[in-house]
């Protein structure tokens, strides 16, 4: 038998993440202890209620109120409470008491992490938080680690599986968003409060951290530019499946140049977008997350898996322990935030991407030649045009379309979001222009 | 400006990879100091032939063919030769030297691991090998530490990307086996001599490599399964497209039960097998690669990039080599082959899987329940049965059908192999068949 140094490990938290961590932690003691090379000894979890019902039967004497207590005799501390406070001030108390520590708190490293990672490097503490972006899928640690070497350029991620549910229904089963939202509620992928999942806010902390990791760059949550799914229309995934599309609510992670400086600079931004079936993320269905990273010598790579679930995140969870408890115990380096590069963080409206732009017009001959007109004027070159004439009985659509009025769907080459939203505005004051329906931008190209 | 210590990197081969890795050592050497927290000095390049041509331009000056003479001095050796020897005695020689070691010598540590690793483990050297396994994509990190504190219970990895090329090809094309290789040559997907890859050696290199690496167990390369795709007809990929399936080159491990003894252990195979078209991995096209992962915890997995290529292969080398350098110079826990769960590595014949068993039959009453007497007299037990007659004319089928027989194809539920090869030693023996056309295994579920 080989006698193991001990490692005391406490858990914040006792819901459905915490349940699984510490049940995997008592569940594979033996298994834990030689992949660390030291035992890894659950001394207590944090709830609220000593006597709350749990997902998962776990020994009484273990859950606490105490978190001083608890934190000062850690030597890791794993945070699953989520929230800002007060997981914050543990997480602060923790790595000021020498402790390292896990987390898998989004919200707050979208918010406070620079705090939080200055504060660990300032005294050698570990902060890791593999959970914290796409659940179970190994991501923050392919690029921080096996990406080291090479640059990245973009980063096109499902992270959100609730609002990938109801993008998926709309596309597969034709459902409204809130049929399919209301399916979300019952099958337990959507809270009951929706508004984080289809506003883009959990989506858009992502995106901050991935980003950030990315370009060594800190990205601050509120450079983020949002965009929800709750303007997507069935007619426009309709009008995306038969162009070869599908609508995707993608955070996307992007290094580019400032078209007025021409400098470096990098982009985080959320919003549905049209993607074409034949591009990987277009077969990650229901709640599965997925990320793509363009690196400029790997090449594309997608990382695929569940993006959420107490014990799929949990997974995530125990293999930050064990780096974590590895480097505790033999050392080493531990993974500041790395922000050497300090990229400048560019607005939207630098953002180039490309259209596609479905107008109702009234139906007469030359409309074509105003409409390229003004996307000409505007510097916005045109991929496709395509004009059909609106079909729909009067009231049975959300908008009526009038007698005499066609629908154009334009793709147009890359533009820059200042240049488009300036040819929207145009469009909108044009005479013959009945309708702006949709202007969704396509990614993945 | 900071000053750092110079970590000295010497490069055994200068082939399509060796030549990508200096290029991006050279050009990127800012960005990967800042990084490693050392800079990385490029001291040497060994090739055969100083004047040979180079797929990229280097410093003429960093080229040499002293061996000795660049490994003593270097602290970190990159091999890329290729080849067991002299590729082994100079990793050992590194080691013994006090050097770390990056390798993407996937034949070589097949072979030879457990020698290296141990060699690696006795002075604390590292030794990493993420591009020893497809290419580019991060699979052996994310198996050493993202899954740590999880069980991986099955690997399914299309690890060879002519493989892949080929069987798509025929799949999408409907090419003949000759005339997809013969592309492949001309796109340079495959090498003049193609044995390696499409007799499965390259998928059974990998294949031990991600099952030792999986299961904490020493898996040697001759106790992997392995069956090329030479055997693969455009017959059975036709009537695998009809069933809703696809034929992929699968290198497979898993986690499974000694049917005999009831006790745990492993299987490490390669074979081309039928995947449902839904699963992740049917939509993996072209020379791509991708491993799919089932894990106790975080559920299913995929990793998906491109699985060779120089410039593609040597974003995974300076991966490895900066987390290599890192500890190089903070120290901490290196890692050596973990095969501390040593499990058994069980023979094909245990290995529990289903099939699609294709028969030509004589067409008269009665044959259908012979045919499943032989079945279940053997305990394979039968999940669908399919008739049709054969409608090819005498002559154009590689196979001419006797007139008067009819074709079946048999799905089975989960058998063990012994128990369908002795299935199909019975049917062939037995007078209702005229021919048995095809066997396949049918994996992903």
């Amino acid at each position: 038998m080989i006698e193991y140094r001990n490692l005391r490990v406490a858990l914040l938290g006792g819901g459905s993440v915490g349940a699984q961590v510490a049940r995997l932690l008592l569940e594979h003691r033996d298994e834990l202890a030689n992949r660390v090379g030291a035992s890894l000894e659950l001394v207590g979890i944090l709830v609220r209620d000593l006597d709350a019902p749990r997902t998962v039967d776990l020994p009484r004497e273990l859950f606490t109120t105490d978190a001083d207590s608890l934190i000062l005799g850690a030597d890791i501390v794993i945070e699953l409470m989520g929230g800002i406070e007060p997981a914050r001030s543990y997480i602060l108390e923790a790595i000021n008491s020498g402790a390292d520590v896990v987390t898998a708190n989004k919200a707050l490293l979208a918010q406070h992490g620079a705090e939080l990672f200055e504060a660990a490097d300032q005294v050698g503490a570990q902060l890791n938080y593999e959970a914290a972006v796409a659940g179970a899928i190994p991501i923050v640690r392919p690029l921080r680690d096996s990406l080291a070497g090479d640059t990245v350029n973009r980063i096109l991620g499902i992270v959100n599986g609730t609002t990938n549910f109801i993008l998926d229904r709309m596309d597969v089963a034709g459902d409204s968003l809130e049929d399919a939202l209301a399916t979300a509620t019952d099958l337990g992928y959507a809270e009951a409060d929706p508004t984080a999942d289809i506003e883009g806010y959990d989506a858009a902390q992502k995106a901050a951290l991935l980003a950030s990791l990315a370009f060594h760059t800190n990205v601050p949550l509120e450079k983020v530019y949002r965009e929800g799914i709750t303007k997507v229309t069935p007619q426009q995934i309709e009008s995306a499946r038969k162009a070869g599309y599908v609508v995707k609510l993608l955070a996307i992670c992007e290094r580019l140049t400032d078209p007025e400086t021409g400098e470096q600079g990098v982009s985080a931004r959320v919003y549905p977008a049209m993607v074409h079936r034949g591009h990987p993320l277009a077969a990650v269905h229901g709640a599965n997350n997925a990320v793509f990273v363009e690196a400029e010598a790997a090449g594309p790579l997608m990382f695929y898996g569940a993006g959420a679930g107490g014990v799929q995140t949990a997974s995530a969870v125990l293999g930050d322990l064990v780096s974590v408890a590895r480097r505790h115990v033999m050392g080493g380096p531990g993974y500041a935030a790395s922000s050497h590069a300090d990229l400048p963080v560019l607005d939207i409206g630098k953002v180039t991407t490309r259209y596609a732009v479905t107008l109702e017009v009234t139906d007469e001959p030359g409309v074509l030649a105003t409409i390229a007109g003004v996307f000409s004027k505007n510097h916005v070159s045109l991929a496709q045009v395509e004009q059909s004439m609106t079909l729909e009985q009067p009231g049975t659509a959300s908008h009526e379309p009038v007698s005499g009025t066609a629908t154009l769907v334009i793709g147009t080459h890359e533009a820059t979001e200042a240049a488009l939203a300036a040819t929207v505005n145009d469009l909108a004051a044009n005479s013959v222009v009945t309708n702006v329906e949709s202007v969704l931008r396509v990614e993945g190209v």
